[in-house]
């Protein structure tokens, strides 16, 4: 399995129109890519430059997460697609 | 719901002319999207690279607040499209 | 009201040439904006990153303060266009 | 041999599909540089700006690790042509 | 008058071409601004960001300095144009 | 003798092949410069910014240095072209 | 005389070959301008931002350094023009 470095967190984009309990998150248009995620990997976290302290990670494996529009590094696996971010480039989690 | 990591600020963007007890804050055109947005929901506030510390949020729900121009990443949820923004992008409370 | 955010500062330009005690401050043209601002309302000011300390604002509301030329955010409140800038782009007191 | 410095990471790309234990990890296409790659030589990590304490580093000489597309420095060695990366660019670990 | 904010330095360009005691400072053509000024006021200094200590000022009121070509913001007061630079921008006293 | 300020790395390019005890690092292609360099002179390292400490330098005199392909500042010596990098550009020490 | 602000060094750019006991230092081409200077005057070094420690200057009056070949700012001084270069700009000395 892929263990992120640093801060990443490796997301599926999840194509499907229903995400949060109180609303549904759409895509702008059906052409797009989706903006939510379901988490399948996170990293330990940012350390400090003398690597004595770590920032724990606010996203956890299974969230689903509001991503930006742009960015992130897209890796193929088993064939399908998925995407690197950075925790700090991830905008919300979806409850 | 959405809940913003970091300092996020999750906003409607509010298009009635009148906002201030003390003035109106109007759009430049009919055209342009509005400055002024009424917050939905906000992070947790950035930590301190060490993960120790937190810089509380200034803006709380049910603020209305100034927002720049140009910013900020669009989401649409229940077929309504609201506005993420950074803490450190809002420009001003409106009271 | 607007009650700007962090070191932001909601200036109105002031278009007569008559700016100080001791000197007359111009625009360069008749057409361009005036440099000259009144203040009306301050943010509170900046605050270090674990928001533990603040740096405490220079500029006052009522102050008449030298702008840059570009830059700031306009907001129009009332029909008249007011300006945000912050604190650190804004150049000198006019005293 | 090459010793990396400061958060150097040397690495091989592997040019077969199969990575992980849990998955393949596929190039876009086959034209693509395999963004998976196997490690070579690693540096002793970055040392704060007073040269008092380092930052041990997280990627160790055996490990596969995914590369960003883009980016390192392309090395040829015995004919070989092997990569420099710095370790705030590798993405993960694949395990 | 105008008093800088920050580490502002309002200088008035010294068109003459005789500046030290030592030797001419000389514009290189006639039609360049003059690298030369005469502090008319300064700002008291830049603050560290909790506002708890102050870097004095180097640059003093009457202090004829050496001003890169270009920057620095022209203010046109009683009908003569001035500038404002940043102490950082300053590059020698002139003595 | 030109003595390096800073973390500044003088060093000739090694245009011959054989490099390493355990391979040889050839250039891309005949017309390309060599990425490898001999060490003839370093600095003192960087200073933290209140020179109160120094980051002492990892890359020594004598030693092969893989170079990055592009950067560093030519200087030309007794008719032969030496090349300046600074050590933080210095991918890796030939072994 | 011109007394450098901050980590200033004023040179006077040296046009004749021969420059170190070593060596030669040669411009590339008759048209370049020299990359030896011989430093007329020097700054009293950088401030720590609250103004309490200077990091004192490792450039001092009379040395010969090697300059970049861009960078700089021109000054012409009794018709002689010198040329004004940050510390940490400055390459190396030459001794």
């Amino acid at each position: 399995m892929l263990r992120p470095l640093h801060d990443g967190v490796l997301v599926r984009r999840v194509e499907e129109e229903s995400v949060t309990s109180s609303g549904l998150v759409l895509p702008d248009t059906a052409k797009e890519k989706s903006q939510i995620g379901e988490v399948l990997a996170v990293g330990e976290g940012l350390f400090t430059k003398d690597g004595s302290r770590r920032c724990p990670m606010r996203v956890n494996v299974g969230d689903r997460v509001l991503l930006p529009k742009y960015g992130g590094v897209d890796v193929k696996i088993d064939g399908e697609t998925l995407v690197m971010f950075k925790e700090s480039d991830v905008l919300a989690l979806c409850q």
